[in-house]
């Protein structure tokens, strides 16, 4: 047997997940939170159920929840997408970005990334018989840095994956940044992949810079969201796409054969949700308080703290701690801080091809404050 | 902008239920059931909303979903799967069977079909970079024709994809035909996709022929099968695949960067429900009598029946009908069915990759009672 991905093994959200649970620790590795989604949202699904939505959906989504989405989008970013044509709702994230790749992206092309980066981005491109071409944010600060993005396009470049608010690293984009990428990109064809999962996520009053807000990127864009991440309901596994006809015609033939259409009931429930209500509007200050709060309590632990603009995730480095705790490769650090200190972490070396080792760790805030505080306290205790 | 299916369109049975909405037409067209799933299932749903099961599952499905699935192949087909190793949930079966061709089939590979076929094999092994070797079923009969796949087998081929009970024709693989498989197969080592989504709906006493229950195929062979369709709720997305642990591990690999893993509130429904009760024992007397009165009702009709052995699906020959309809392609005929008569039908020649025309068309029985007896009237009176 000849594996199509033979570097590839299961993912590490689902490694660290399964040895938190083996060992008891506070789960601060994947990125869920630990709290549940609205009731209003609850009850919106047992409606849809009792109101009997329970065959398939329209391919490209429940209508009224694509019209939900390109209101917010109109009214957040100022873009007016065509809900018939230009949103589609996917199964989630990942699989968005995955059909947009199979979709948009031939064998033999190239696909720029930003390292580090997502690490199902890869394996996608690898599945379309493309190649990724891996470009390093800029060294401890983690910006787009653009001379390398410049110097790594060649003829065979199809596309660019962004990632902003960026997770890992917490990163969120300025407007000059985006304004940069589209000079880049304008003389070329390059299209550019969005994942803006964290877009509800950014902190100290910095402004969400998605693509819909820059004709030039979104003209040649897929806008990839969620609605796991931004109403609490992670294992929902709904998310959204838009994008230009002529780009959604094309996801659209991957899609309607890859999963052909998504829950129905869930669609029905975000749809009426939505119309109800705009409980993203008060995420920043709701994930911004638990951020602050976090990081005020990590201050006590031995652990650096790397800057936090926006996700729901905070990076620290070990390297002040004990040597023998210090020389652990990122992997066995997190091992160790589940097995023996009760805390999960992501190692950032996941994110990265080569799996460098840098001394970091990612911490997922997005818990109940008792989840944090007992993490915490377990984190002052031992380290 | 080059496509990637540049022959590809939007699927059928998105354009026909489109269409029979317009029209205010009687939907027997895409197959999903017009009733709903079982009380009991509904009120697992609302339970697992109620216990806050609203996170990411693990990626392969939840544990006691797998177990169950596990336990009725055992009990049904005398095979163990290890719901560890070898069962994955899914989100619905088209995901299962992108997600297996795009895991097992390497680019330059050669994948044997047998026509007519879903509408959706050929278009996942093209983005698999592999090829699509069509064998027709035996003209009139629709049955394999084995003289005809050893023909198409080539030292490319790497896998045959095969689907019993079969849409659209409902004929039902006999114990004889998969024995005549697994002999053909055994020199090689070409892999068995079986697209096992309408297991449960098989009639005259006849049974389903699962690969589970014929170990030289199981061993090679990654069997896919449907909630959705076993429990009348097409709209949740929700199937699975069992196969053995290497297979599975390669599925998973690319499982896990396409959806990650399937919605978590259904997932514990289907597990609490499967535990509880097993509602599939009823399926195949209460399609059975669907089949049969919609049998006799078609009588009067001047459309001729083909067999229907399994599947809700009952295929039919418009070729006795006044000479100006039919002389209309099967995709004429079937708009004109639903635009003119008030019933939607899916043409047979969406099965095929060439599209050819053989005046037929097929009608879907899941529906209530009285939906069918609107339809026949329909067709009684206009035709
Ligand atoms: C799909 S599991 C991982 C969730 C996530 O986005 C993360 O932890 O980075
Ligand atoms: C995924 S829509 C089509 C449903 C179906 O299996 C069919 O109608 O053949």
């Amino acid at each position: 047997l000849t594996s199509r991905l033979p570097a590839v093994g299961t993912t590490i959200f689902t490694t660290m997940s399964a040895l938190a649970q083996q060992h008891g620790a506070v789960n601060l590795g994947q990125g869920f939170p630990d709290f549940d989604g609205d009731p209003r949202l609850m009850q919106a699904v047992k409606d849809a159920l009792d109101a009997g939505h329970n065959q398939y959906p329209p391919m490209a989504g429940v209508p009224a929840l694509r019209e939900a989405i390109a209101a917010k989008i109109a009214a957040l970013h100022g873009r007016a997408y065509d809900p018939g044509l230009e949103i589609t709702v996917t199964a989630g994230a990942t699989q968005a970005i995955l059909t947009a790749i199979l979709a948009l992206v031939h064998p033999g092309d190239e696909v720029i990334v930003l390292d580090p980066c997502y690490d199902s981005y890869e394996p996608s491109i690898l599945l379309a018989g493309a190649r990724a071409v891996h470009v390093a944010l800029t060294p401890g600060r983690f910006r787009p840095d653009f001379a390398a993005i410049a110097a790594a396009i060649t003829p065979r470049t199809r596309a660019i994956l962004i990632n902003t608010p960026h997770n890992p690293t917490g990163t969120v984009w300025t407007e000059a940044e985006m304004q940069q990428l589209a000079a880049l990109l304008a003389p070329t064809d390059i299209l550019v992949l969005a994942d803006e999962v964290y877009e509800h996520m950014v902190y100290d009053g910095a402004t969400h810079q998605s693509i819909a807000r820059h004709p030039a990127l979104a003209e040649r864009g897929v806008l990839i969201s969620s609605f796991g991440k931004t109403y609490h309901v992670t294992g929902w596994k709904v998310g959204f796409v838009a994008a230009p006809a002529a780009l959604m015609a094309e996801f659209r033939k991957v899609h309607q054969f890859n999963v052909f259409t998504v829950n129905t009931p869930m669609q029905h429930a975000l749809a009426a949700f939505m119309t109800d209500a705009a409980p993203y509007l008060e995420l920043p200050a709701f994930y911004q308080g638990k951020r602050d709060r976090f990081r005020a309590g990590l201050a006590g632990t031995g652990l650096a703290l790397l800057p936090c603009e926006g996700t729901y995730f905070q990076c620290v480095s070990y390297a002040g701690l004990a040597p023998e705790i210090a020389a652990l490769p990122e992997v066995a650090f997190c091992e160790w801080l589940t097995r023996e200190v009760g805390v999960a972490a992501i190692p950032l070396s996941a994110f990265y091809p080569d799996g460098r080792d840098q001394q970091f760790a990612r911490l997922c805030f997005a818990k109940r404050d008792e989840t944090l505080e007992r993490a915490l306290e377990r984190l002052r205790q031992h380290l």
